[in-house]
């Protein structure tokens, strides 16, 4: 059975905490722009001590700065900074400068460590037999007892399967939320619509005549009607992703990007602010599953912290999925920082099939 | 020597082209959304015929409609579209609707075709040599009598050489208009300014102390200072894109992703606002150049047609290269419609370097 | 339900069938040399005419020569010619020198034909769920009434679950021969032995102490009994591909390469031998699946034809699949000639794991 | 200036050394099967202590097992073992057994260490100036000092430019062996004789008429004339990267695979011989360069050590480079243990013309 790992917290009373000195505060010189020498967040748990005490940054995001307001420690994007915020400087992480990182809150039982191992990376040729026994017992958990949020790239819903398999982890419960763009909407309506993706029959393969108009006809039709729901209310849509988060309540975030289409009517233009909606949802997300899309993976993999201070105060760990057909793409969070993601190497139509078969909701 | 093939018009004092019918008009219902039926555009030459007249549409751009208005045909996104537009409908290109679809204005001298053929589609393994001189001799002639516009992807910047090729590319004249976003600015400039990208230095590799504060430190300073003119000149930034760019007067549209930091403050937030300068860029390009972004380069794609009407009115072809070192990526163009890309596969650095060093630019 | 299509011979007794001249013979000058002009043959039926009878090659191998002896035409390897060998030459396919390549005999219901469509090719982004479906029906039928012969990379084995779902393909029927190299029986071996893959736990992925002995050891221990079926008898061993390969009576076929460790006692060091194993396993097959491997889906396919004699004298078409991780090892086919090869991108432990769901076979 | 680094030998006079047991031999029980718990080789130094000298074996080659025998120390193959060889035992590598891996002898100047840092793989946006700069010393140094040797995939002679630049490499004398397959050797004459590869012209990339004979009528003109030397002087070849190494000397070792046609006169058939004639070149390399080939690269790299003991006794490092376009097979050596193993992610048609400018061969 699946059993969060308990957070132990730092003993504060102890050294070197005690002796440290307060966080140094200085206030932003100009809106947007942080002081020199700003402290810059990482996906861990952070501590500053101000006025003798040890706060926790509660809502991190990484490459972020922190500011003292309030009586609390905000996680602040450059971009949002207002001249004079409190903004926490100091780049050690050990107490010297009141500033405490805490890499090991969710201590691993570590097993044996040779000198010499093969094999350590993450790529085709990892067992991956576990980490869906795991991902099957922890869905099941965080249905009960957390917020799964989905990041889903554009050509996921080009296979029946895979829609139909999306479609039962929202029916089930097991989807929270989804962070996409305007293209994964647009052929998943799409595919709901006229059956095709990008003119090829989701099924059957075949293109279909004049099928490059497919997705055009698709989103010309939604903004004719005004919005999604309309749409589907009035084309009578009873299948697919899209719909089956309108009908089960499940938001979606929609995030622009340059080589949009369209776009349909609810996606933000504006990427800062697409940030902030994606960052909405991410706030309370304990398990993140990125799949198929190198974009919304690392955009959202930058904005999600390795753990969550839950409504009763108490910590857990966030679990961050990356699925990819590319090695490069699955190892590239861990380039960037995200060290906590756990990469799977496959073709995510198989991926999400087998996932919802291990759950036991489709045949 | 390179020379341009002439573009042979179609004759339209032949059949179909006398008896064939005027094109339709119907005014768009309302702002944003296409009249059912409407014509969608290729990347081809299209002429529609109105009032018994076969135009041209000059400015064309993949995917999106044909409007008639002032006497022209104008080419315009569907978000741009206004309520009463006369918007053209059919969906042949044949003629039979008034609408004619160019594909073979510049005619190939076609070698022997053989019915069985190893290799048809381009992968590592395709031999490039040829692409590289031709190139050669392309940008020798579009320097004089084109406009090359470059797109580059955020790890463009990541390599000494790589840098100081493009650097030479953009002195000697061979670019004039790169189009990125913020993250291939970001790093450009933190190679100048701290010798890093990421934080790991771009000729030793080796990682600085506390280097994942460079690229946030860069896009701070650039704020500090206002603009990124203003930080080159005070922080004395003599190397890079970004500053050769600055220093020759070449325009760069950076488009925004949500995946930014900062951002710095060129980029833009909306993203349909950066397709618009995009495409100004695009308008008048003769070559186009992508590198090493799968987002950038399907959205330039998209936009740029295959052909250009000069300003003496004579027309000649757009060459479209895609370099990456995934074939998915060079080929996807292809799949979604661009099918006059020409795709290279190999490592940007390699390739930008091998090109400066042949156009002997570069010792 | 599966059908086969049928195949619709050629009517000998019309024309150009009739007029064609008879074959012309050369015999080989050397040991190993074809005589100038030599035919080579195509994964299709072809026909030769000699003393006025069409014949077909009814065992054919892509790029082998037809030798006419005893009144059959025999498909020969270079390497197998004798001199005296009475070799058809002729570079036509059209019965103009008594040679003709029949590509349509199974004819497909063409569907209909767009001037344009997107996504031609096979990539990460094709819906295979219908190559799923197909699968399923090709597999319980060819059960019964073909052979499915198997062909594995090295890796396949690193997974639990795609070793136990291979297992349970060997055990209900649907594997009728294996073609594999050294590695993969090193692998499956050491997982079944000391439950690790190159050292590292084949469920939990945890790097065993000393691991990177295993591999050596079990190949040790193997050499040490003699044979893998003593190793099997004597060290207990009771699960994994080689295991069930040997409990039900399973042919498998090792191929040598200059990577091996080793080798295991039935590893083929001479790899021409090797290839004369393999073209006696895939001389009967009906259905062939390529796992994970360029080298050996290479050397399969160049010996697979398109068809199948069956004892009965009908013709029936022969299945071949490419599954694995990389467009670039599923489209590689293609370029050399296999054109009936039908690619399917994902991780392979998913594959089969998906496919023996699908077959009911494992829960 | 390029600088070896020198080799700092362990002081065998003090601890642990001294008090350090014999190391054990056993005899290998079998033609073939080494003794239980022998000791498998690594790329690094080791010694052994015999009769209570610390004695080195000079030739390693990893996963082969370490036999005294005439007073010295041969690293033999398990299928070179001959019952009653005396086989070192035991699996410690720090004297405790007697055995000593000593893996830092060419110490690296250490820079500052991060606790964290980005990008710490090997990737398509590593930046490799370094690395090519480093290469051209390396590379003139070792034509002087060393023996470079060059291991080559089946699609590396595709390219027309790439083909000179080998040629040229080898005219310079940089090239001192080759290890390759009959596929390099048959698609480079075809080359050099019908200017294709696999039917595609090298350098126009048109296809020609019935192209796809061609590398069969190559080798099939080679076994004609009975060798490569007399197909060169026959058929008046004057270029390619074969006919440079006829010319010049440097010999070229053919390892068989299952996937050949033909083969060439010179291929081994027999793996393990080709292994035998692969080693007896890699045992003087310095340097080892591997292009575009998984298979061959893993096969060279587990028999290449890290060291190299030169005539006057000194011993200095081997340089091993992998060069591919995929990550995978990049990362792959590492995976199986040949740890220092430097990769360069790019095309390597690239990678050689830019060698052989870098060294100033190649206007």
């Amino acid at each position: 059975m699946f059993k969060l790992k308990p957070y132990i917290a730092p003993d504060f009373t102890q050294e070197p905490f005690v002796s440290a000195p307060n966080a140094a505060l200085v206030p932003a010189p100009f809106d947007g722009v942080a002081p020199e020498q700003y402290h810059a967040m990482s996906i861990f748990p952070e501590y500053f001590k101000i006025d003798g005490q040890w706060l926790l940054a509660e809502e991190s995001r990484m490459d972020c700065v922190a500011v003292y307001e309030n009586g609390r420690i905000a996680v602040r994007e450059f971009r949002l900074l207002k001249q004079g915020d409190m903004v926490i400087v100091g780049r050690t992480e050990n107490c010297e400068e009141g500033i405490y990182m805490y890499t090991d809150g969710f201590r691993e039982t570590s097993g044996t460590k040779d000198a010499f191992a093969f094999r350590t990376g993450r790529s085709r040729e990892t067992a991956f037999s576990k980490d869906y026994d795991e991902l099957y017992e922890l869905l099941r958990h965080d249905r009960e007892h957390g917020k799964i949020v989905w990041v889903m790239g554009p050509a996921f819903s080009f296979d029946s399967d895979a829609r139909k398999a999306m479609s039962k982890l929202v029916e089930h419960g097991y989807v929270d939320a989804i962070l996409a763009g305007n293209a994964l909407a647009t052929h998943d309506l799409e595919g709901a619509y006229l059956r095709t993706a990008l003119g090829q029959d989701i099924y059957t393969q075949e293109s279909m005549p004049n099928g490059h108009y497919n997705h055009l006809d698709t989103i010309n039709r939604v903004k004719y009607h005004g919005s999604i729901s309309e749409f589907i209310r009035k084309e009578n849509i009873d299948n697919g992703i899209i719909y089956s988060c309108e009908k089960y309540g499940v938001p979606y975030v929609l995030g622009g990007s340059i080589r949009d289409d369209g776009p349909l009517p609810p996606v933000f233009g504006n990427v800062y602010e697409a940030q902030d909606a994606m960052r909405n949802q991410v706030r309370e997300a304990t398990t993140v599953i990125c799949m198929a899309t190198t974009l919304h993976t690392i955009a959202t993999g930058n904005m999600t912290p390795s753990f969550r201070v839950l409504p009763d105060g108490t910590i857990r760990q966030v679990y961050f999925y990356c699925v990819d057909i590319s090695e490069f793409a699955v190892n590239k969070l861990a380039d960037r920082g995200s060290l906590s993601a756990r990469g799977i190497v496959t073709n995510v139509q198989d991926f999400v099939v087998n996932l919802a078969k291990g759950l036991g909701i489709y045949e």
